[in-house]
């Protein structure tokens, strides 16, 4: 059995569809970061750094994306959510993963968190600002170089796609126009269709 | 054969000194930040993101630190650099990876490259002041949560090792006191004992 915990609207939604899609028994356990309680004495016991999502296993508690998802796809390989026989492959797959975290999640973070990287008000405007540009940037190299199509890594559904679907939930409110990223656009419909996306947003939506 | 492209005193370190603990056959190959060689048109070609590390194989290139990194483990299986039998003992060192490419490493290129960012000179050195507390506060993270000892996942050298070390080479001139980590401090020296981080400093500095 594992739990996640998730926080909606974040980027918690991305293990949570993979966990759909492995067809995982999981429990979900809630965080409402509306009342901080991810900075709880509870919470803080289950993830010390304080963010979602965070996921208890039989053998620890493990967090960041990039990790759990590769751990999804490697504890269910029936469920071929990413190619585990293939080191190349799987090298490609986690660098879109990488590249995902540690600059697309971290452009868009600096609209809403600049207080996480500066001390004054006039840096976080300046911050916002920028996010159209920078955010923007990720996607069209995304949109040009890295989504091979129709999923992320070309005929398989793999653990980058629900990745992308869920920090694309979000380029609207960045300042991204979507017509300049047709096939980012294209890739979020046709993963929105997926019968794991609409139970994994449903049960996240319910509470 | 592998090529890797690297800079000196950049994250690139890493794979160089894997690639070594590795025994792989490898060539380097340097990009000059002083001449902004990351942006020239033949780089471009290489890495269309005009950064560092990007790994030729012979099945296509490799961007992203975790990702080349898990790469070099599963490609060179009796180097041990990994517990690849182990699915949770590699996801907890892919955590461990993946918070250093998104969170330590993103909070300490906020010293020198704001502008990825922000816009005005303002925001740049707020940002930079905000450095010491942010970075240290990640390294403070590492220091009592997430270095298990002697190595970073525990008894066995892993990947994280030279990842941890290599960034850790930033952290004096980010203003992080090397007395309030001295564990971090105690592995930053483990790991430059080795005759591969020998071997891999010793080369890019002969250029």
């Amino acid at each position: 059995m594992l739990i996640l915990y998730y926080a909606t609207n974040t980027c918690s939604l991305a293990a949570h569809i993979a966990l759909e899609d492995a067809g995982a028994d999981y429990e979900l356990r809630r965080i409402d970061f509306t009342r901080t309680e991810q900075q709880s004495p509870e919470y803080l016991k289950v993830n010390s750094k304080a963010r979602v999502p965070a996921m208890v296993t039989p053998r620890g508690i493990l967090t960041e994306t990039p990790a759990m998802l590769a751990f999804i796809a490697q504890s269910f390989p029936d469920a071929a959510l990413a190619p585990l026989n293939d080191v190349f492959a799987f090298a490609e797959l986690q660098s879109f993963n990488s590249y995902l975290c540690s600059t697309l999640h971290v452009a868009h973070a600096h609209r809403m968190r600049g207080y996480r990287w500066a001390y004054e008000a006039s840096s976080f405007a300046d911050m916002q600002r920028k996010v159209p540009e920078s955010v923007s940037a990720c996607y069209d190299l995304i949109e040009t170089r890295m989504l091979k199509g129709p999923w992320v890594m070309g005929d398989n559904y793999t653990i980058a796609d629900p990745y992308l679907f869920t920090l694309a939930q979000w380029l609207e409110d960045d300042g991204v126009k979507p017509e300049r990223i047709p096939r980012v656009i294209e890739h979020r419909n046709r993963v929105a269709e997926r019968p794991s996306v609409k139970r994994a947003i449903a049960a996240e939506s319910a509470v």
